[in-house]
């Protein structure tokens, strides 16, 4: 650990880097059960401290493994083997422009600390990640966050227009300001590949005007299979709310086990519905009339934003009831086009049924993003292998129905054995050049998103 | 020539390749005033066409210039020194999943094919740049197209979810379907790549529920700085209608030559709007008190689509307008934030006070997307220095303002001794490696896009 002294040398406070590890236990994961120590963990204060880190690990071939708030879901912040841990938590510039509608942020701005600012100015940023009141906006680029409200408002991705970046040889790389049509799309390559083509120091996001609340519906149905034609009947309508999540018997059940709410506990599926047009009244009773054709059981309608937030409450409590009604838990993430959705659905709750672990399912299901979890009482062998069958065949499905390994949490760790499955023999070679050109030493987050070479 | 007869061998139709080039004169060139011509021209009938010929190329390390429509206004198709050209214009495949509301289209799939098919299905394609009638997918593509209604709903990139692409190896790439989240985003970087990376031969893209037709504003000004102002109020309020077009005076009489239109003879500047909300009368009011503030001189307010169509005409027209009253005509593209236009508005105006070359502008202003044009007498060398001095001016300033070079129409051979202005030698370096990662040889397009090297 001798050779980080000579790093500590080169940075704007000494104190910003630690191989003192017996505190910063936070730093060996992120929001999966994967874990591994770094060699050492800094804290950047600005721009110059990365490209003196990355130019000082390049000269030592060590790993570097950048993380934000460490909120991610396929542990691509998980330090590599031998990896510096660069946290970019304390890069929390943010300026915003309120006439250009732009906001300049460091990769340290927390999404709601961003969201808030830009209310202060009548604006919003759209993009919500359930963990947006933890997640960094530098985790959300490099992972490419949705959120609840992806389908209307779309992804991190849509609301980028410009990145700042050091490479792996301390040089640093600037897109486009607009978006710019201009050269090839670096800012987008950028975007999801997890801190392994280079460290984001600066992200340039449009922000809109926000638009007025809808009303809220809560629908239950007798079985997965109703609420999810329900679903694929909204959109083939035209009708695209604000949010439309998902949720199986399973995921209700567990909802209802944290914080009771009337009507979830014998749903066999649950819809929340914000919709998402200026004449509510219509949007929300079209909705309504899907949910009544496809059986629905229980239907409750809330215009009111400050009640709905109790509704919403069912939906934002499952992460957490999830994880605590489970000693091992894993999150699996899929989408598929919506029309296939129904038969996603059919698929776990077949699943589901068959397998000897928990399991449930929700997610954005007008974006056709699914969240299928498994809580295990353990993480013993027999357990993990089970798991690992079921999401042998989840993941088949997904691509059978023309869907993608990964909705919005990534691959990371967590999905890049099935990348293989998703993208064929020169595709992926592709990807690999491109990793070499930023990063011909592998020494940025390596082993992630890429499959294991053959 | 001879070896190309080789070539016709492993072609499905051997007649498809042609080195008489006596008939084949629209392939010297693209809609702008660059012209050179090819080694032979391919009319590609499938994808095993356009390997063969990337692969016999390849071997040969004969260039290959890759070409939808020709509608381009960058010289992206425009042949490299020796190449032969590609033309998609023949693969026209087109099926519409009207469930999933996707489409699967060949690269020679007119745009307005695509809309019309769409539309059979109660969908829409929204891009819609002005040569849709003529230009096609891959063209749109290749140098990711805009449109009039852009800054609503997006430009092409926004709406592509899957492309397969032929490598310069002659192995194929296919990119994720769903726009997927999964491995780095080789589909972003291909589009806008003007055919430097590899030859697309199939587009995926998302379809939409069309918006019902909003109310037509004609509204004409004293000064461009007026209806600059008029646009930042717009957007500033958060009104983001389905169309704005900003015409300066120069363009609004240019197109009154074409075709008379009331309002058009004296106006200083003009902003031809489409209302974009689901409550017509409120957004048109708010514009029409917007653009009164403004001083506007004369405001015809048009809420039935079919009458609108007229209004409509001022800007079609504007091209061929433009185009027929000069002999040589140099279209120069530029973007900058919504809250600047109104100083790049003032600075062109500034620029055509002191130039002996005639100038009109316009374009898509609720993008910040202004079209500047040089009408002049001849291509004598006076009048081309003249014209490359005002361009130089004109992308300092809109870069200094945070533009960009290019908002709509690419770089190809227009732009490209400017990209150094907007990316920094570090970028450039990435994007030069980039396209030796797809194209060691150099034979996709050559000096398209990227600068001449030093």
């Amino acid at each position: 650990m001798l050779e980080f002294d000579d790093l500590k040398k080169l940075l704007s406070d000494p104190d910003s880097l630690s191989t003192d590890l017996s505190d910063l236990g936070d730093y060996f994961h992120d929001a999966t059960e994967y874990s591994a120590p770094p060699l050492a963990v800094l804290m950047a204060r600005n721009r110059d401290d990365v490209t003196a880190a990355v130019k000082f690990c390049a000269e030592r071939n060590i790993p570097i493994t950048a993380r934000g708030a460490g909120t991610g879901l396929s542990g691509g912040c998980v330090p590599s083997k031998g990896a510096m841990v660069l946290s970019t938590e304390h890069l929390r510039k943010l300026q915003i422009d309120p006439e250009a509608k732009t906001a300049i942020c460091g990769p340290g701005v927390i999404t709601k600390e961003l969201t808030d600012t830009a209310e202060e100015h009548g604006l919003t940023y759209p993009p919500d990640p359930a963990s947006y009141e933890e997640s960094t906006l530098g985790g959300n680029v490099a992972e490419n966050a949705g959120g609840l409200r992806c389908k209307r408002f779309g992804v991190t991705k849509d609301y980028v227009i410009g990145l700042e970046a050091v490479l792996a040889d301390g040089s640093v790389l600037r897109t486009g300001t607009l978006g710019s049509g201009a050269g090839f799309s670096l800012g987008d390559l950028l975007i999801a590949s997890e801190g392994t083509l280079a460290v984001i120091t600066e992200i340039a996001v449009r922000l809109v005007s926000p638009s007025p609340p809808g009303t809220t519906i809560l629908a239950s149905f007798s079985s997965p299979r109703d609420a999810a034609q329900t679903v694929s009947d909204i959109t083939t309508a035209g009708i695209i709310p604000t949010v439309m999540e998902f949720l199986d018997g399973d995921a209700a059940a567990c909802s209802n086990e944290y914080e009771k709410t009337e009507g979830l506990s014998d749903a066999a599926a649950i819809l929340l519905i914000e919709t998402g047009d200026g004449e509510l009244g219509v949007q929300a009773s079209k909705i309504r009339d899907f949910c009544e054709k496809n059986s629905c059981r229980l239907l409750r309608i809330e215009p009111d934003h400050q009640k709905a937030e109790a509704l919403w409450m069912v939906r934002r409590n499952l992460s957490k009831a999830t994880k605590e009604l489970a000693r091992y838990w894993v999150s699996e993430d899929l989408a598929v086009p919506n029309s296939r959705f129904p038969e996603l659905v059919d698929y776990v709750a077949q699943l589901n049924a068959e397998s000897p672990v928990r399991l449930n399912s929700y997610g954005h299901a007008g974006d056709g993003n699914l969240h299928v979890n498994f809580l295990a009482p353990s993480d013993s062998p027999k357990i993990v292998a089970e798991i690992e069958r079921v999401i042998d065949l989840l993941v088949d499905r997904a691509l059978a129905l023309n869907g993608t390994l990964s909705g919005e949490h990534g691959i990371g760790l967590a999905k890049k054995m099935y990348l293989d499955r998703e993208f064929d023999r020169p595709t992926l070679a592709v990807m690999r050049k491109i990793k070499s050109v930023f990063d011909p030493q592998g020494i940025l987050n390596p082993d992630k998103l890429l499959p294991d070479p053959e």
